[in-house]
């Protein structure tokens, strides 16, 4: 498969199947919807978390199976989706132990009250490597539903919060890196107890002032490319989007920090674009939610994406992925593909 | 794993999930369900088909990938309900190649017009083993869906066609037993391109006339004590529903019928319960569906599974399923646990 490539295996699947009338979003949108009657779409989703390539070391099994929910939920906020119930396939290892089983059940316990959906069914089965594949349902209306592919030149591009703690979260538990204690805690847990947006995603789809979204779980520079993509648009990021403390800590580190903010991963911001004549409504909103949006730049004409610094000096964002994982096969093996 | 046991197992995920009000029916049948409003339910399975375990010698990409869906189809087939949209996530083995790409699409593709639902979203990813892993959406009304424990002592206990082809059809492709003639076309047949018993399901729940029901892809036995489990009865069965063909053939082979009949799998009949008063009334649903409805025995109040032979002999019939893949850690390893 890899000789044929991801996009050759794409262009293989899609002219075989053609696309259902009854389908929305189309193909290679974040969740998959089926027109139910008037303008209601029933919405389905599934990924799985594999520990192997998902899971740091130091992560709880609470807290994989938690973020194995979560990163299904992620999907759903980004398209204004409240998940109402879901399905667990479980995975479970021959060591596990009944101490694991009972951390595992309780992590996706705690997390379907906390994003309020109902664990309604699922199968387990034994597995070398612990897997926790989740299919989640929820309904949406089709004026409501916030697709990759809306964004026009001159919107306003937002998100939810800021990047890179993630980056060096994953690096102090995969690599050992020391971070200064300020961030460390933050960090920390950026990676293991992350949180979906889920109620400012929902509340921003039904006020109608985004013309577009995605959530940044494989890194904001993809998840820019993937917008730009489906949205014909280009986009000019003028503010590097960095959580609070993560320029000092990596300036202390001597990392870029252009490169901690565009290429982390398994971070979960809603990545959007907005209407300029109704920022000020979607500020208001988000705010109703609990969240500040930032605007970190705007959709330009030309496809692409770019950073432009405080020099005025262009800098293209590379359409690529966390560079940890992907030694380990997950970003590039990854791809949300039809069928 | 292995040392909790299965029941543990799910003692301890139902003792932290409990179990939803939404969820109808509850954990354990063979499909998921959520009440949405008024009488309606969203529907949900999903189910994984393995290479190294559901794919025998001699079964091509394309009937693989229809065999997935199928075998999912047959669960919602038990349950009345139609199938509308399904989602498919592809784990596909460096050496696939592109025409078993093209055939494995094609496989999907046919099965799900021949089922009448859309294939509208999934992804893939690169993995040793060819996994076909689908989620079915579907919706019923909670008059319709037919559960597994609605069986009283009394009632006729049907099936929508005979056993056994399979039980032959995988011992000539694992084993390599030599099928004559007339029988060995079938039983190839029933195991490369099963098919499932939608239409007549489907009929049948919305005629009312079923009180349980439960498909057979785990063999004869293992589903009649599923049902005697979840309904609390048992069965006795008085005729030994073996299809066309199969006892000549087995006693040419040497092999005990009864084994041959009730420990096959990868059969995707219905077996079913009937109200004896409206017994009539569910042969002419099922005919109009094409079927023969066959009745084989009927439900009694002492739980567990009897065959009653010509001579009036009980001989039990044991849980347990088909032999050869539980060697190899499909029926052993696989459950319908919660969550």
């Amino acid at each position: 498969m890899a000789e044929l490539g991801e996009r050759k295996v794409i262009e293989i699947i899609f002219s075989i199947l053609g696309e259902s009338p009854n389908a929305f979003p189309g193909l290679g949108d974040d969740v998959a919807g089926w027109r139910l009657w008037d303008d209601l779409i029933a919405i389905l989703k599934r990924d799985m978390l594999v520990a192997s390539t998902d899971v740091p070391p130091g992560m709880t099994y609470y807290q994989a199976a938690r973020k194995a929910l979560v990163m299904n939920v992620s999907d759903l906020a980004a398209k204004g989706v409240r998940p109402l119930a879901a399905l667990t396939s479980l995975g479970l290892p021959g060591d596990l132990g009944e101490g694991g089983l009972r951390e595992l059940i309780r992590g996706l316990r705690d997390a379907s009250r906390e994003y309020g959906f109902s664990l309604i069914g699922g199968d387990t089965n034994e597995c070398p490597d612990l897997v926790i594949a989740c299919s989640l349902f929820g309904l949406s209306r089709e004026g409501e539903l916030v697709l990759r592919s809306g964004a026009r030149p001159g919107d306003i591009l937002a998100t939810t919060g800021g990047f890179g703690l993630t980056y060096l979260g994953l690096k102090a538990l995969l690599e050992g890196l020391e971070l200064g204690g300020g961030v460390r805690k933050e960090a920390l847990r950026a990676v293991l107890m992350p949180k979906a947006r889920l109620e400012v995603g929902v509340a921003l789809a039904r006020s109608g002032v985004l013309t577009s979204s995605i959530d940044s779980s494989d890194g904001l520079a993809w998840s820019l490319h993937e917008l730009s993509r489906a949205s014909g648009v280009g986009f000019l990021v003028e503010d590097l989007p960095l959580a609070q403390g993560v320029l000092e800590e990596a300036t202390r580190l001597g990392l870029d920090p252009f490169e901690v903010c565009f290429y982390g991963g398994e971070e979960y911001e809603l990545v959007m674009t907005v209407e300029p004549a109704r920022w000020e409504e979607a500020v208001e909103v988000a705010q109703e939610a609990g969240v500040e949006l930032r605007k970190i730049g705007r959709a330009v004409e030309e496809p692409g994406v770019w950073f432009k610094g405080p020099d005025g000096h262009l800098r293209p964002v590379e359409a690529r992925g966390w560079e940890h994982f992907r030694a380990r096969g997950r970003h590039h093996g990854r791809s949300s593909l039809p069928p």
